[in-house]
Formats: structure tokens, sequence, C-alpha cells
């Protein structure tokens, strides 16, 4: 860890002292969610804060969005993640004084986020400008199996004397948030966006409702507790519209503790009633009284035990990403597994960047890893995307196209993005879509998600690119003017990445309506209608510049004139923030892998040399000004054989937030680079690709490890991989069917068939299998744009 | 003409009936103008109107451009174009009713915009609701000769017995606006600009000053009255803040009138202090009180007949394009006459329409005409660009360019487009400027001008053009994501218009710098400088389309796909309101000419086979959504031999306003394409053409007609040229030192060489000659889309 305050624990995150420098980087680092709602890591005290934040998934505000020169089907609104009511603030008076770590002494602070555990655990101990010593306790959790319920158990000792304390546990709505950045990935601020509908109090409960001024969604928030303390501490509650408070007070002798146990609920709806939103968090509290603050634990431990038992990722050679890749699964797994049929955001319920939107990201980075270890989150996730897929019809005839064009940027499934040709024009997210869709059938077979949801997807993604392309007059299917995920360019044509994807795409609806007739039936598919899909498949044009050698990222790049990173000063990065757009459109220079992300996950259409070369051509220009990026070199990095430059894309990805790399952590996490530390692991150092001619490892470890092993879920069986220097090891579990949603029939075979490097092994389940791994032949790895080398590890 | 109430007439625009319906309409086409300041053709009495407009050149608000993604370089502010201070109004009432057209009953109305008197003159019969009868005449010029000042003569005559009459005369600042229309193009609605600073009376005398709120401008309006009446008339003068009324009253026995003249002062500077302005206007109506009514209206017919002598264009075979022709160069002399070193609007002064704006138009397609009608505007309009080059210059260094980058779209000189893909990118209007400096020195041969001005702009969009472009590995230079005059295509990849007209600015700035090494070496310029441009020019890239035989409007654009006209419906233009950019800058569709502006504009660099297949390949892909757009097609089509085509495309130019073809004219004038009725028929059925080396024409008449004859400024001298069927004859009149500005040198010239068709014709001063005009072999004109023909003539 770069900040003295961290320290390496396999299974911990740990702070050991409060620096306010980093308050808001750590709120987000310290976030609890369980993917239905989020609690950023404030402080239990609310003050100081960097950026106080609780997020309901789905629960937005509309804002207009203005353009000084408008255009047809540019949209009028955008949605905007709010801070709704805070829950999470218990206010500690110590003899009148507000315990407040500005003043007084912390004389000691720790905090820890244990992923086993599932909570958030702080202790410290502070005295008072009037020399009285406290300790603090607390833990904190975001329940994983009761989703409505977050909990925290505030305790408060005296150490030196006597002291009068006075708890004030709250539910706090229309905060006063710091003002806004600047900087355009933040979120757009709100203020007071909630109207207070009802608000009530019973015994030591408290419940308030409201609804959000313009989008009209009702979200009621509840609390109640239990106190543990001296003879003669008492509680009291009140509610005023925007405040529920309930108080306790006692007198500690030194060595006494008084115990505070908070449950909060939240529920929110568009369409139900104020009463019926109000009933639904009480029933939930009453739920979570019933399993009390201990039953709540043990749940939450279970629930991660059977999480890593699938997912862990064990590294043997560096703790620091041991670390970070099990904090990664962790806050992926909170991001996901509870979400539900709504999205997973970029900055999943960490915090408000991007406006709480979610973007290809999910499907392309966040769903790799889940697919293999949690597979129901990405079933949900991808059940949201065709929950939404009336309104990406409408949209994909708004702008003059056939099937569905999924939003760029959304919470509800609208499009919200301001600026189109880095929105709209950026289609490939549908073909992402179709991809994860794939992805996750072949790690399942489940066919009742294929029948309900996957061949939809597939035919309304395949149909948008039918319209989307044409055929030239060489009988070349070509796609003009998009935008694909190198946001350095814009609007071009034939981008390689995405007429690759969009090829799978069109095959793999093909061949899925082909499977399931009945289904493709009642989508109007028809034999004549696939034969397109096939034909512009087959057609797709695949742009290759004959004189240099190389697959251009799009038709004419390579011709365009090369960035001057000689002229480049490194406070100019990102580029974007200090270069126009119009300059960085017409150049060659990558904000991120897309040539690189294609030979990644459409490595079939690639030979080795192809691998090889287009790396190096892309690795000179690639700025790496996303944090999308890292992974995707990593991988290919590792493919071509420059396993040193992998191991440090791998770190970039893994450290992304724990070391604050972009210095905009505070604004929440980046998922997919947090995703893209196990993709570096996996398939990178694993080499694992999954694809529909079978599944292909070409394991390698970097210099320095000494033992990698990593798990997948396959079928609802669990393959673990263990990569040392000279040998591999594969061993499958007997079928548990553990994600309860593979497809039996497919789950009852006995063994798996794998490719390992050149070799094709046999796994049978129960059974290990080991292979030596082929020693790579050492060659020097590409450079990169100066000054934007990564940090070696 | 299609409406009913206009009438032809060859020197004026009748109006014989008063439709409120197009009323709007109508005070476009009657505005009057200066070009210092505009006054729309508002009735007098301010009520009714369409939108009332006083226009002062370069006075503007400022106004914040929002932004839903802001992005590096994007303008924070825009200049919007502000409706001063009303000097039009008079108000009438008759026996205390007021005169207002939509009561009582109008008997009589007629209007008329005299094109050599240069007024406005209305004559009307009204019957009030009580049943009097009242004639009332006015008559309202704008100086061309005295550019502070507007009049207004305004009579009122008893018809049908006694009449007590008050005329209000009335300065109103801040008039209440109508509501702003949806549509992009229009202005953008600002209320109460205006902050009043001073407002003071003196005998029939009222001034008034007031400072726009943001722009902090100052503005100065100042009115003075003279009054002939029955004895006992008398007029008051009262002022607040915001309306200066100088009230008359008088009864009339019938036969008997009452006579107002109202003079009108206007002056402003963002500058000068609050005295300084309001004694600006004072002085102004100081003289013009000694010039009087009369002596004002001499000068105007005297102003006018000097312009008509030489800019006049006689037409024999067809009256409403005569009209319409004339009408056209009455406006733009208006727009340009005494603009002195501020812009040319693409309005002119004549309604809010794009913000009051400048664009290329003014150079490209106004210059053209001004340049040999009226070359002092010109002179003075390129000077204006000049005195902006600061701001240029830093747009270039903040958009990482050198020398000079001109604004898109500008009222002061700043950048103001809020949609940089059809802005900024749009760099050619950078080599406009420079072209529109060339044909300024080729007609004048100015050397003064060249040494304070000319050079410098060709030496800044040079240097601009340098930076913009990069050599590829083969040689070619290459000029990559930008934006040529076609708005259907964005950022693309070598435009054809703009790699040539950026080859002639770079070949014309090292020519012209080699010529004056002194005023050279002070810009810097080395001859190491010279040859890089030289270099460039030699190796600009023009692409060709091989497989097509054609020269594509852009690389890559002929391999896109072809815009779906047969499902496009005739209410789903302009496209641009109806289909996103996305759809429309990824196809195959042309707004308005670009490949086949560069046919015309660089003509030189095409052969006749190139002209005709580039000119047959566009026009089934080009819908006209410009009024750009018809006068380039025009002149191609009468080149490559379709004259019945060009006819149309003339008349769609020449009734562009006249007949409100693309229904805004109310928002102000399409200054370019009053401007391409001249080019239609000059370098279309005249087939001028003048070059660096040398002036060509390739005159040929359009069936039905017998004569045309046009006159061309150069050096000073007059060239009459008269087309008839089956000859031309060329005149060139003695030297008169017209334009004060020509080369004393070059004019002392006693002869012109020029071509006409393939023959070299030498015409000595005060003498004519004549050649016959070669027949044209018939073919047949290509096909538009479906619908979007030119209405046939």
């Amino acid at each position: 860890m770069d900040h003295p305050i961290f320290r390496n624990a396999p299974w911990k995150l740990l702070e050991t002292e409060l620096d306010l420098d980093v308050l808001k980087h750590c709120e987000s680092l310290f976030a609890l969610s369980n993917g239905h709602f989020g609690w950023r890591g404030n402080l239990d005290e609310g003050e100081p804060h960097g950026l106080p934040g609780t997020y309901l998934n789905g629960v937005y505000e509309l804002r207009p969005l203005p353009y000084a020169e408008a255009g047809y089907g540019y949209p009028d609104s955008g949605e905007t993640v709010i801070n709704v009511t805070n829950g999470k603030v218990i206010r500690l008076l110590v003899d009148d004084e507000p315990f407040d770590v500005r003043y007084g002494k912390l004389n000691t602070h720790e905090r820890e986020l244990d992923l086993r555990d599932g909570v958030l655990r702080r202790r410290a101990e502070w005295e008072s400008p009037a020399g009285r010593t406290v300790r603090v306790r607390s833990t904190r959790l975001v329940s994983l199996t009761q989703r409505s319920i977050a909990a925290v158990c505030f305790e408060v000792e005296a150490v030196d004397g006597p002291a009068r304390v006075v708890l004030q546990s709250e539910l706090i709505a229309n905060e006063e948030l710091p003002p806004a950045a600047a900087d355009p990935r933040a979120a757009a601020a709100l203020s007071s966006p909630l109207e207070g509908d009802l608000h009530e109090v019973f015994d030591d409960q408290v419940t308030m409702v409201h609804t959000v001024r313009n989008s009209r969604i009702r979200v009621a928030a509840a609390m109640d507790h239990t106190v543990e303390g001296p003879e003669g501490t008492r509680g009291t509650s009140v509610s005023n519209p925007d405040l529920g408070r309930y108080t306790v007070a006692s007198v500690l002798k030194p060595g006494e503790t008084l115990r505070l146990v908070k449950f909060v609920a939240y529920g929110w709806s568009a369409t139900r009633s104020l009463p019926a939103v109000r009933d639904q968090v009480d029933a939930a509290l009453s739920a979570v009284r019933q399993t009390g603050w201990e039953g709540l634990l043990a749940e939450q431990r279970a629930c991660l035990d059977g999480f890593w038992e699938c997912a862990d990722v064990e590294i043997e050679g560096d703790p620091a990403i041991q670390q970070a890749v099990r904090f990664a699964l962790f806050h992926l797994f909170q991001s996901g597994v509870r979400a539900e049929q709504r999205a997973i955001p970029a900055k999943g319920l960490t915090g408000s960047g991007y406006d709480g939107h979610a973007f290809w990201d999910t499907e392309t980075f966040v769903h790799q890893v889940l697919t293999y270890t949690a597979p129901y989150a990405v079933s949900n996730a991808l059940r949201w995307r065709h929950s939404t897929l009336t309104d990406a019809r409408e949209r994909a005839e708004q702008l003059g196209l056939a099937g569905a064009a999924f939003p760029w940027r959304t919470i509800s499934g609208q499009e919200c993005s301001g600026y189109w040709p880095a929105g709209t024009a950026a289609f490939h997210i549908n073909a992402d879509i179709a991809d994860a869709v794939l992805r996750y059938q072949r790690a399942t077979h489940d066919a009742l998600f294929e029948r309900e949801a996957g061949l939809e997807l597939l035919v309304s993604t395949a149909r948008l690119w039918c319209s989307l392309g044409h055929f030239d007059g060489a009988g070349q299917f070509r796609i003009e003017g998009v935008t694909g995920p190198d946001e350095y360019s814009a609007l071009a044509d034939n981008n390689l990445y995405t007429n690759l994807m969009a090829q799978q795409n069109l095959s793999a609806a093909a061949d899925a309506a082909q499977r399931d007739p009945e289904t493709a039936d009642q989508l109007d598919v028809t034999p004549e209608e696939a034969d397109r899909w096939r034909a512009a498949a087959k057609g797709m044009f695949i742009p290759y510049d004959e004189s240099r050698g190389v697959h251009p990222q799009a038709e004419g790049f390579t011709e365009h004139e090369f960035w001057d990173f000689e002229n480049t000063k490194p406070d100019q990065y990102p580029l974007l923030l200090n270069f126009p757009y119009f300059q960085l459109y017409r150049k060659q220079v990558i904000k991120q892998a897309d040539l690189v992300l294609a030979l990644h996950l459409r490595g079939d259409a690639f030979d080795a040399r192809d691998k090889a070369r287009g790396f190096e051509y892309c690795e000179p220009l690639t700025v790496r000004d996303s944090s999308l990026s890292a992974c995707s070199q990593a991988v290919i990095a590792a493919e071509v054989g420059h396993l040193r430059l992998a191991y440090d894309y791998l770190a970039e990805a893994a450290l992304m937030d724990i070391d604050n790399l972009e210095e905009n952590t505070a604004d929440g996490l980046h998922l997919a680079a947090l995703a893209g530390s196990w993709i570096a692991l996996v398939a990178g150092f694993g080499g694992m690709r999954h694809r529909e001619d079978g599944l292909l490892f070409a394991p390698r470890l970097p210099g320095g490890w000494e033992r990698l092993c990593f798990r997948l879920l396959l079928d609802g069986r669990v393959l673990t991989v263990e990569v040392r220097e000279d040998q591999a090891t594969y061993s499958l579990a007997r079928d548990r069917t553990l994600g309860a949603q593979g497809d039996p029939e497919a789950s009852q075979a006995v063994s798996l068939e794998l490719r390992h490097h050149d070799r094709r092994l046999t796994v049978a389940a129960g059974e290990s299998v080991s292979a030596p791994i082929p020693q790579p032949v050492p060659h020097p790895a590409p450079k990169q744009p100066p000054g934007r080398e990564p940090r070696h590890r």
C-alpha cells in the first residue's frame, strides 16, 4: 500500500490511523452494500465527512439535460443518483461535548473491512477537550441476506472516570452535501431532492417516508434500536419531516459500556402507495428484530463463506495483490448479490460518481468475474437489461433502427447521455450485453434464462446490428460512424472491436434461434431473418492495414497523425481534461484498450502473430486515461509473453482504488477495474478463455510468485486451478448444484474437458489432473507513451 | 411571386394587401439597414408585429452556453444579438381610437420597398371603429450616407370629416418580445437586456442611454422631430428609463394633413463613457437636422445610383427573377455598405436568426457579390476579420494549433458555437476567409489592404493548416477529423473541399510573403516556413474513388450506406429536425453542396469529366436542407451543361426569401441565398471565374431568356457583360477610379484580357467586343432525391 494508514492483511482492509485528507477516499473503500442499497463508509458520528452517501439502487432524481445547440433525439432529462435518508448516524456526546475527531484528542483509531465477516469495524479511543477518555467500538453491516436491512452495533466505554454519555441515533433526510466538483465524471449536485410524506415514532422506532421531487419515487426509511447499559439507561424518539432521532442517555463508570444496536430498513417504489412502502420497512424491521444482531452476523458470515468457497483467489508471492484481489471480489459480490433486476452501476453503490449510472463496464468487466463466482447475480443483472427492452426498442426506433438500442448510461433504462458521439454512437454496448448473455449461458447452461431473457436479448441486439450495418458492393458488411471502446476516438468506420463483437452477436442469435425455434417464433424470428444475421456475420468487414501489417482500431486509424507524446506534460493527463475532443479524435492516441480488448474477447478471430503485432502497435499509443484499460492490457501482455508487463498492469488494476491511482476513488470505487484485477489474474496469468469451442487455459506465473490458485463455478461445480511455476493442477469438485440454476443435464456430466496450453485435458469430478507449463520465449516488451508506463511492481 | 400580396415590379418589392399571417415574413423582406444598424419592417404603429427588431451591429448580450456533458475548450458563453431601443414607432390615435389594423376597417394598404430610392413607403386608408376615415402615408429610411441615422416621414390626412388626431413618436427600450421558437436556428430569447443609464428631454428631442446587462455595451438612442400641421398643432416630450415619447395633437379638417418627420440616431460603445456616447447621438441628430428630410432622401438616391451603375443585373425573360436579383443586390448592399469593420451576419441586420452570428457564408457567398459590386464593403469586412486575429490566435492555441482559428459563429470574434463537431471542427472557414482575401485582391489590387491586413490573414491561416495536417508515410499531406461545408457529415478525413481550399490558402500565403518580404518579415515568416507551406500545398492529399470514378466528398464517403430516400417522407425535411446526427453523419446524404462547391471555387483542380461525374454523383444525394446549396448547384449545373436545372436552382436561390421557401425568412433574410441568385446568374449563366490565371466567362442563356446583362467592378472600372442567345458582348468603361481603392498602376492598364469559352479576348477601355456562344450538347440531367427536386421554373 502506498498510504501509510493501510496495512496489508490477507482478509481485511485495515486503516490504522485517521487522515482527514483521505477521508473521502476511504469512505468509498469502506462502503458496504448488498446491491440493493449501499452505505458509504462515513464515520458513525456523521462529521467530519467527505461525501455522505446512502444510495438505493434505482432511486434517482431527474434533472434537465441542457444543450447549447439542441439536436434531434437528444435526451431531455437525465437521471442522477441521490443521497437518500442517512441511517448511519449515531452521534455521541461525552459530558455534553460532541465526539468529533477534529476536537479533543484521538488516541487511537482503527477501522477494518472484514472480507469474510462482511462487516466494517471501528475502534477508537478519544479524549474529549475536557479531558474525559472514552473507548468507542462500532460494527456496521449491510445485510447480504436481508436485503432491506443495515445494522450498527455501537459501544461506548468510559475509561478514566465517570462519563455522562448521550447517544443520538438518527435518520437524516436532505443532508447538506459538499459542493460538487467541476470534474465531468462527478455527479450533478441536487439539493433537497426529498419531499416529506410522513414521519412517525413508535417506541424505539422511527419511520420516515419521502418522495423524490421530480422522479416521484417514494422512499421509506425506518430504524429500531435495542440498548444495553447501566441501570437507568433510557431512550426516547422524536421525528420531524427531515429528521428521526432516537436518544439514549446514561452515566458510565470507568469500565462500564453503553451498547446500542440500530437496525435500519429501506424500501422504495415508483408505483406502490405510501402505506405499502411504509409497511414494507416496518415489516423488514420486524423480521430483523427476530433475527437479532448476532443472528445477522452469523447469516452474513455464512453467505460470504459460500461465496469464498467458489470464488477465492490465492496468491503466494505478493501480499498486497492478494489483499487487493479479495477486496475486489468482496466489492464485486456486494455490488451484485442482491441487485435483483436492477443495474450494477459503474461505481456500484459506493459513491455518486458518473451520476450513479451503469455503462457497458458492467457486462464487459464485472460480469466476467461474477459469471464464474456468483452467476445468479449475472442472471439478475441480465434480466434487468431484459426488463428495459421496451425503452431500448423505443430508443432504436427514435434513432431509425430496428431491434433494441440499449442506453450508454442509465439508471432506469432510459438513455441519459448528453453527448452523443461518446454516448449514443457507442453501439458496442449492445454487443457487450449479448456477449455477457453468451458467457453466462456457456458457464451455466441456464435453459430457463435463455428461454425467458437470453434469446430475446440476442435477437433484439442482432436486429439492431442488421439495421446499423450495410453490405457494400463487394459483399462486405460495414458498420460506419460508430464509437468503439476507446473514448479518444469517435464516429469511426468499422471499429474492429465493434464489428467483431457484432459478428459474434449475429451468429449467436441465429444459433440460439435455431436451438429454441418455439421461443424464436414468439419473437417473430423467421429462418430468413436468421439467415440474414448469418450473412451479415459472415460478410463482416474486418479492416487490416496491409502496409503496416496490423489490424487498425478502426478503418483509417493507422493513417492518422500520431499524438505528440513528447510534448505532452505529465500534468496534462488525463488528456480529456486538457485537450479538445477534436484533437483527440483525429490522432493516434488511445485512451483505453480497444483493439487489445478485441484481441482478448474475440481472440478466436486472430492468430498469434496478429495478437503480438496488435499489442505492440497499440502499447506506444495507449495512455490508460481510463481505469478500464490496464486489465485488458495485462491479459494480452500475458498471452503474447510479456509477463513482467502483465504483472505491472495487474497491479494497476488491482490497486486502482486502494491506492487511488486516478485520484477520484472518492467519487466511488471503479468496479470494472476491481473486476480487472481478477481478469488479469484469471485470463491473464491463468490464460483462461471460455469460448464456444471450449475452455482454455494457458497459465504462467509472473516472476517471484510461487503459487496462484483460482476457482471457477461451471454449471454449478467448482473448478480449482492451481498454478505453480512449472505445472498447473485442475481439480473439479463433485456436483453440489451450488448455483441451483445450472442445467441439471449439463451438470450431470461427470468430467470436464479443457485445453491447457496446447494439450487437451479431461478432469473428472472429485479428481485432479496436472500438466506442465511450457516456458515462454523471452522477448522485449513494447514501450508505453513517455510518462505513461505502469508503475513497476 | 407565390403569394398574392406581392406584385412583380422591376425596381420595387410591392405589397398590395396586409396579410397578418405573413407579417413576420414581410418584416424581414422590408427591413432597412446600412450595415451599421438595421430596422425590421415593422408597422409604424408598433402593433401588430411578428418580431420587433432594431439591431446594432456588434451589440449583443452574453448568455451562458450550457452542456449536459462539458468538455475541454467548449465556449462558456455565447453572444446573442438583442433588440435594442425601438425608434420606429409612431402611434396614431383618431378621435381617441388607436390606429390598429386589427380593428376598424383597412380600406387599402400598400407597401413598397423602393430599390433605387432606398426607402420603404406605406400608404393606407383606414376607417376607425367609430367610422372616421384617415389616410396614412409613411416613408422610412435607414441612411446609407449618415450611418447613425434613420428617419421616418409620417403623414395623416382626414378624409371624410374632421378628426382629432394624436401622434406619439416613441423610443421604446426592453420591448416585450414574442416567445422564442423551438427551432435551433432561431435566436435565444433574452428579456429586458437593457439597464437604464440616462433619459433626457430637450424640446422635441429625447435621448436615452442604456447598458446591456452582461456584455456591458453602452447603447444610446435619440430622436428629434419636425411637425407641419394646421394652426395650433403642438408637441411635447416626456421620458422615463424605458420610454421616450414625443406627442403631437391636432384637429384635421377633411383634406388637411398632419406631417411628422422623425430623425433617430443610434450610437454604442463597449469602451466609451456615458457622456461620450450620449453626445455622439446628439451630434448625429444635429447633423441630420442640417441635412433635412429632403436632403436625406437625395443623398440616399445618389448613393444607390452609384451602386446600381456598377452592380445592376438586367434580365429579359423572367420579371420575377429580375425583381428578385435586384432585391438581393439591394439587401446585400445594405448589409455591408456601412458595416465598417464589423461583421456581416448571416441574416444581416434583418432578424435575430442564428443569434445574429456571422459564419463562413459571408466570405464564401456574400463577398463573391460585393467584391465585384461594392469592394469597399469587402475590404471593411475583411478588416473586421483581421481585427479579431487576437481572439483567433488564442482559440488556435487553446486547440493546440498554430496560427489563427477563426470562430465558426460569432458577433465579436469569440467562438460562440456550442456543438463542436459542426462548429470548431469546420476549419474550412479559415480557408474561406483566405479565399475572400485572394478574391478581393484579384479584383482590386488593393496594395494597402494586402500590406495592412491581407497578408497577415493569409499567413495566419496558412500556419493553421500546417499545424492541422500532417504528412503520411507516402508524403501526402492529410487533414483529418474535420467537418466540411456539408453539415450532414462531420469529423471526416480529408474532406475534399477543405483540402483544396487549404491548398490554395497555403500556396497563396507563400506567394504573398514572397511578394512583400518586408511585411512578411514583420510577421516572422521565414523562407523555410514558406517552403513548408508550399510543400504542404504540393503534397495535399486529394482523395479519389477509383472504383466509382469520382472524387468522394471526403475519404471513405462513397463507401457509406445510402440514405433511404424512398422511405423518407416529405414532412421529414429538413432531415436535421427529424433524424439524429448519428444517422445523418454516417450515410451518403448531403445537406448542401460540398464537393460541388469545390468544383466551383477550385474548378482549376478538376477536368471537365471530373466535374460532370462529380455533379452527377452528388445530385441524387443532395437534399438542399440548407439555403446555401442551390446557387452552387446552379453554377455547376450550368457549367456541365444542364441549363434547365441551373435555372431551377437559380430560381430557388433568388426566391428563397420572397417566397419564404424554407419557412424561416421571418427570422431574417438568408443573405447567402440572396448572394446566391447573383452567383447563379454571373458564375452560372455567365460562367464567370476569376482565377489566378485570369478572368473566364462561359456565358449561356437559359431557354426563354433574351438577354442577361451584368456588371463587374474590376480595379475600379466597370466591365459590362451582355449575354444574348448567340453571342456575348464585353464592354469596359473608362477608368473613373470608382472604388477609389484600386491600385493606381493596375487600373492604368487600358485594356482587359479575358477568356470567353475557349477564346481569348481583349477589351479596351471605353470599347466593346463581342463573341459567339457555342451551343451546348444536350444531355440528360441527373435526378435529385425523390421529393427534393427544385421547383420547376
